[in-house]
This record gives structure tokens, C-alpha cells and sequence, in this order.
């Protein structure tokens, strides 16, 4: 049975959270001199209020949680915080349609960054500021959920990350949940602190440079500006977001280390290694490619590169060119990137690089075991053997990716759209990326979806985030059998 | 260590008695009047001779083979025919350029069906004739491979078909290997004859029915005709060849028991029954989608889609339309219909129903397994626990076919192509099928690749073909240690 006060009163208490956020938004506007700082107050404590009144009615019972409780939680709690947060968008009159400010929503608390505005530089100071916090909280949400929920729940090789796993683990540093999740939104912070800094001392507004670093840090992918990091057409600033893209899309318990000066640690952990193979090699390929074939110098051409790579494969989804624009093959590699991800324990979305390295390994590892039908191959990690359940859970895992791309394309494409578009508009929605291929380019936005597909790619957006697993299973019959 | 001399003696064998297969092309040459009979007494010659002296200079030796010498012997075979095979398009200059002839070969060997010809037709009798002769062969081959060799390599579930299972397997017809060949190969060519009575019985000439059937049954899909079975525009032709078509798609063990009378085995087998479901899932869709948004009669609409479904799930690759000209959702589909291919044990190519459906239930069961982490929950398949060594395997196959298809693209894509034609022309070639997308569409072929493209693509085709594995696993170095 599930407990349901229970579940009521932590929704509660997450929605009570996001409606103190949302008043955030009222100095913003204040400091701007926009007028729409009683839209905030009154979306906050709408919010706030039903949260509080949830948690108030529903009070604390002895009874532990479980499993199934879990899903519930995350899954309700991240519809139901999407559903509140359009609030603002509703009030100030922004997104008037329902359907868009949900998609718009959602793909913010999912670190999507698709966008249906056509405009958003006509946005007032406190909607793009609270358009840039739903992505930060989102980040803070999947760190609080991949560091210590899925790996208690078990979803995809997550518990590689508990205490099993002689690695760089939550646990190790420091026994209480709790804890660890303070140190890591601590270094959450900070991060975007001083990127904000970084960015405010290049040509970025304060406004601006703290907006972007809110979205950087989140992988979101969300600009204040229509052209995105192009508007700026800057160097530094490429470099900068560069830079906290990468570090976003790092094992955030890495970070720890690497705060705390054990370097060794953060070199030796293997997914770290293979993120930097695969965002070095994909960059230095792109990077030869546009030296040869435009007429860019090669810091230019490296520049270009590497901003677009690490923005795909950490599904971040800035954008400072059209890489439907290069020639072709180009594009293919940055598409092929989107079936990446960032590294489990970031906030970034896609399959992981974890997963990716494990299904790799399992793959030769498999080539092994036909030669020695007899001997007991695993795949290892950081030098470990990785549990035998883990690997097929991992391979279903990317199994489940597959299916659910190939039946959402199926789907889309019934809905109209054409085979380039409904692959990208599932690529970059299912991986949280945001741009995609075909109709939804790095040039293009979701605003021309018809209703039924805005709410279809809301639910990818919603499944890719919480590790498919998690929202799937309350598909599942058994799920709901006592 | 390889046993070489016992390898040599048996591709000897396999070469030999390719030419003596090139020599039916002498009376068919005969009949028809053409001049060509002594290109191919030549090319038999060569062929036949060569494999006489591999054979005869390999004297027999007791020694026992293993799966080593299984993985040279079947790769190494495939392509030493695919070369000799080129001959005869070589010698009477049908197909002058090296590159093309060994693509039209392979693709024939391996029953894929893509082609660089642009007109079929010019063709004299004898070569049409071995063309639609080499991918019977193909057939052939690949029910010895699948049905009696893989199995005992334990390539990627095969092992499904072995003692181990319950179900319907080639030991159960009879306990001898070879008997067990012999009854499949039966069949297959009582298939064969009866198709070409049938399609002689309607509009087709006695030729191009013999052609047709040989290629159908080997769900190949070579065509004496440039417009393929539209030439015919005869709805009786195009259900006689869905019909084969599908039989051709069908474990041959089960057609064996149909022919029996056991045709309660043949309906309980699992596989069947969900390739009877996809087929009819897919066929009912798009009958209904092409019946609402072209101007046809229920019945065309039926008739177009049902063989369309069936022609390319079995990965044959008939055509009787271009499929690209339809409602864009329903191409779609047929594109993700590549991506099933026929079942085990048949004739077809990509990654079968069986796997396709492991992998499915394997996703589901992980659902379940997550609701009860202390349950053992296998996947069952005719009612049986599939051992988890067996899923872990296929699954990787699935995730191999996946890496595969996505590095290839990236290759082609580099090459030139534009990421429909990569899409396309690597589905359809690692998945046997002929007939992609892009480019390389129904209505087009493969004659306008480069070079380095055309070698590429003829690589992917023997990589489908084999079952990944076998080709693979001579890349992996501990292949080759001792």
C-alpha cells in the first residue's frame, strides 16, 4: 500500500519550497522597474499555500517509507511542481496559452531547455529570471535524486554509486544523506557563483551573467536572448560557459574531490576518463572538420567546436551556431553525441556516459565469453567486477531508451511531422538536450507543435529526466497489486 | 590454433561447389539464345578448380574442430564466395567495375538485395539468372548457419534452437546434423519450385517466376526487373510472393512441422505468434492509413500494405511502391519495421523477432524486478526461463547492432552522404533488407556511392548477415592469442 499522507505531505513540502522561489522574483522585478511583482507574489503563495496546507493536514506518521513511495514522490512531485510553476508564466500574461507554459515549464525542471517562445527577449526581468530558477532547482532536484534516491531504488547501474562500489560513492563522504546533500548544493552553488562572477566580468549584465550561470549549472540550456550565447559573440564568454557546461556535467561528487584537493581521485575514476575521450575526441574531429571545410582559423574552429560538443553531450543546449549548417557529417557527429548524456551523479540527461561505457564493455566483454564459453567474464569499473544484475539492468536501461525513442518517433510522425523532425524533436526532448535535427534545430523552436505533441514531449522530457525507470514502473499492472 | 588445412579443405568445398552452381547458368543461356554460355563454363571452371585443389591439398586429418576454425570458416567462406561470385558478372562484362561486381555479390550472398545496376533488364538470362541463384544460396547458407552452427557457438540466443530448450528444435526433427540440413534444404526447394509454379500460373514467365521465387524464398529480393513487382502491377503476383514472402520469414522447423500436420507446434511457438502480431499490427495501420489518404479501394490498400509490412519485416525488399511517396507517418513506420527483421531460424536478416522480443520482455521483467528486488524474475520464452547468460547475450547483440549502425552512419556520413541516406543505406544494409531510406529510397539503388562507400557498405551487409558476432569477434584480439 502506498502511504499516501505521507506522499502528500512531501509534495507539500517541495511545493511550499517552490512558491518561496517563486518570490524570488519580486525584487528582480522591483530592482528592474517591471510591473508585474504581484503576479509573483500571488503565483507564490498560491503555491506555497497549497504546499503548506498539504503538508499541515497530512502529519508525520511512524511509517517508513518504501520503494514504491519513492517513485510516486518523484514522478507527482516533479508533474505537480511543473503544474504550479506555470503560475507566473499564467499571471504575468507571458505564455497565455496553457499548453505552452506547461511545456515551457517542464522543459525547464527537466534541464530540457526546449522552448516554445519565439521572443524571449520581450520577457519581463522577472519571468526570465524565474524561467532560468526552474532549471537551477531542477538541477538541484536530480543531484538530491541520482546521488540518493535511484541508487536505493536500484534504477540503471545507480547503485554503482552506494556503498558497494569501492569508488568515489555519496557515502564516503559522509555517512548521513543528509549531509551529503548539503556539500553537494553547496558546491552547486558556489559553481554558479562564480560563474555568474566569470560571465558578469566579460560583456554580460549581471542580470544576464546570473541567469546563464543558473541554466549552466543545471545543464538546462535556457538563454535570456532569442540567439542564445551567439548574441554575445564573445570568446570569454564561450570559454567560461564552456568550462562550467564540462563541470556540470561531471560526477558532482568529483567536484567535491577535486574542491577538497584530491586530484587523484577525480583522475582515476573511470567514467570521468571516458567523458574526457569522448568530448576530446569528438571536439578535435569537429574541430579539424570546421578548419578544413570553412574559412575559420583553428582557434576559431576549436572554440566553435568545443562549445557545440560539450553543450550536446552534457545536453546543456546552448547554442552559438547552427550545426545544421556545417557540412553534413559534422552535424551527424553532434546527433550522434545526443545519445551520450553527462555523467551519472551531473545534472545532465541522456543515457550517461556510465551506462554508454557499460554497455560498450559488456559488448567486447561478450566477444570474451564466446571465445571462453567456460571462464566468468565481468565488466569492471574502476578496476571492480560490476554485478552481473547491474549490467542487464543497465542493458535495459538503453534497451528502454531505444524503444521508447523508435515508438515516440512512430508517434510523432503520425502527428504530422516528418521523419527528421519527429527523430529530433525525441532525441533532444527523451535526452533533455533542447535543440535537436530537422524542424527543431539549434535555429528553431517547439512553438508550431500542435497540442497533442507539446504534451507528448512533455512526457519525455518527464521520463528521460527521472531515469526512464521511475515514471515507467507506475505503468507497470504489478506496480498497483498490493 | 586455427586448424587451416581442415579450413581450406571445407572453403574448397564450399567453392567448389559454388562453380559448380555457376554451370546452371550455361543452359539457361542456352535457352534463351544468348552468347554467354562460355563465360560462365569459365568462371565455373576457375572457381570449381580452385576449390578441387584447396580441397584435394588438404588431406582430412583427425582433428576435431573448434569454434575458431567455425568463426574462419564461415566468414572467410561468405566472402571467398562473394569474390569468386564476381566472375560471371566480370567475364561477360555485365558489370565491368570490380567494386560494383563484388557489391552486387555480396549483396546477393548475404540476401540483402541492394544493387548498383541501373537497368536490370540489359541483363542476359544467365546472369539474371545466377544473381537470384547466388542469394538462394545465401538462403541456404544461412539456414545451415543459423539452424546448426550458430546455435553451438552460442551466438547472440541462438542457443534457443539448441537441446537446452524445449521447444521446436533442428534436434528434435532428427538427431543427426546433417539429416537435419538435408530436410530444411527440402523444403526450402520444394518452397521454391512451388512459388514458381504459382507466379508462372499467373502473368510471369516461367524465367522471371523461377528468379523471383529464388529470391523470395531466400528473402532476398533481387528482381529481374529495374521496377522490381510493380513491373507486374498484378494483384495476384503480389499476394502469391507476400505469401512466400512471409513463409520465407517463418523458422524453417516450422514450416517443417506445418508440412507435418503439427500445426498446433507451429501455432503455440512463441515467435510465430508475435510475428504474426507485429505483422499484422503494422499491416493493419497502414492499410487503414493508405486507405484514408489516397485515393485507393480497401482491398489495394490491404494488398499494398501487407506485402509493403512483409517485405521488409522478413528484410527481403520486393518492392511494388515507393513507400517515401506515402503520408510521411507511414514510411515512418516502415522504417522502424526495419529495425525487427524476420524470425530465427528463417532465411530473413536484421536482428529477429526473437531477439526483439527477449529484449522487450527483458525491459518489462526489469520493471518488475525493481517492485521485487529479492525475486528471481527470468524471462520466459514458449513458457521457459530463458538463462540469464542467454538474455545478457542477446541483449548485447541488440546493443552491438545499435553501436554498429550508429558508427556506420557517422562513416557515411563523413563520405558525403546526407544523414537520410546514412540512416538509410546502414539500416538497409546491416540489416539485410536492400531498399532503405534517403538515397537510397525504393525507387533508387546504391550506384551513385563511392568507392571506399560501396566496400563499406558491402562490409555491413557480412557483418548483418553473420550475426555480428561471428564477424567480430575476428577483430578482437584475444581472438588470435593462443
Amino acid at each position: 500500500m502506498l502511504n499516501l499522507r505521507t506522499i502528500l505531505r512531501i509534495i507539500g513540502l517541495i511545493l511550499f519550497t517552490e512558491g518561496v522561489f517563486m518570490w524570488f522574483s519580486i525584487p528582480v522585478a522591483l530592482i528592474a522597474g517591471d510591473h508585474d511583482s504581484l503576479q509573483f507574489l500571488l503565483s507564490g503563495a498560491i503555491t506555497s499555500g497549497i504546499g503548506a496546507l498539504a503538508y499541515f493536514t497530512n502529519r508525520k506518521r511512524a511509517i517508513e517509507l518504501n520503494s514504491r513511495d519513492g517513485y510516486v514522490i518523484v514522478t507527482g512531485g516533479w508533474i505537480l511542481f511543473s503544474l504550479f510553476g506555470t503560475l507566473p508564466f499564467l499571471l504575468t500574461g507571458s505564455i497565455p496559452s496553457f499548453t505552452d507554459a506547461f511545456f515551457e515549464t517542464i522543459s525547464g525542471f527537466t534541464t530540457t531547455g526546449a522552448s516554445i517562445l519565439n521572443n524571449i527577449e520581450e520577457l519581463s526581468h522577472g519571468v526570465l529570471f524565474w524561467r532560468s530558477l526552474i532549471q537551477w532547482l531542477g538541477g538541484m532536484g536530480i543531484i538530491l535524486l541520482t546521488l540518493i534516491l535511484l541508487p536505493f531504488l536500484g534504477i540503471g547501474g545507480m547503485q554503482l554509486f552506494s556503498a558497494e562500489v569501492p569508488s568515489p560513492t555519496p557515502d564516503k563522504l559522509h555517512p548521513h544523506v543528509k549531509d551529503t546533500a548539503k556539500r553537494l548544493w553547496i558546491i552547486y552553488v558556489l559553481f554558479t557563483a562564480l560563474e555568474t562572477l566569470l560571465l558578469w566580468a566579460g560583456e554580460m549584465k549581471f542580470f544576464d551573467a546570473m541567469c546563464h550561470s543558473l541554466t549552466t549549472m543545471a545543464t538546462g540550456g535556457y538563454s535570456t536572448k532569442q540567439a542564445s550565447i551567439a548574441y554575445w559573440n564573445s570568446p570569454y564568454i564561450q570559454y567560461v560557459i564552456t568550462f562550467f557546461m564540462f563541470v556540470a556535467g561531471t560526477n558532482f561528487t568529483l567536484a567535491y574531490f577535486a574542491m577538497h584537493g584530491k586530484l587523484k581521485k577525480v583522475w582515476k575514476d573511470e567514467e570521468f576518463r571516458w567523458y574526457m575521450v569522448f568530448v576530446g575526441g569528438f571536439a578535435l574531429v569537429i574541430t579539424l572538420g570546421l578548419f578544413l571545410t570553412s574559412g575559420r582559423g583553428l582557434e576559431e574552429a576549436f572554440r566553435t567546436s568545443i562549445f557545440q560538443v560539450v553543450s550536446i553531450i552534457t545536453t546543456t543546449g546552448f547554442v552559438t551556431e547552427d550545426y545544421l549548417k556545417w557540412v553534413p557529417w559534422m552535424g551527424v557527429l553532434i546527433f550522434i553525441l545526443m545519445f551520450f548524456g553527462g555523467s551519472a551523479g551531473s545534472t545532465g540527461g541522456g543515457p550517461k556516459i556510465m551506462r554508454v561505457v557499460i554497455m560498450l564493455k559488456n559488448s567486447t566483454m561478450e566477444l570474451k565469453r564466446m571465445i571462453h564459453p567456460n571462464a566468468v567474464i565481468p565488466v569492471r569499473l574502476n578496476k571492480f567486477a560490476v554485478e552481473e544484475r547491474i549490467v542487464t539492468n543497465v542493458l535495459a536501461f538503453m534497451a528502454f531508451y531505444g524503444i521508447i525513442a523508435v515508438i515516440s518517433m512512430g508517434i510523432l510522425s503520425v502527428m504530422g511531422n516528418d521523419l527528421d523532425t519527429s527523430i529530433g524533436a525525441v532525441t533532444a526532448t527523451l535526452g533533455n538536450i533542447g535543440p535537436g535535427i530537422g524542424g527543431v534545430g539549434p535555429a528553431l523552436n517547439y512553438a508550431d507543435f500542435p497540442v497533442a505533441g507539446k504534451w507528448f514531449l512533455s512526457f519525455l522530457m518527464l521520463v528521460g529526466r527521472l531515469e526512464l525507470f521511475t515514471v515507467l514502473i507506475l505503468f507497470s499492472p504489478i506496480f498497483w497489486r498490493r
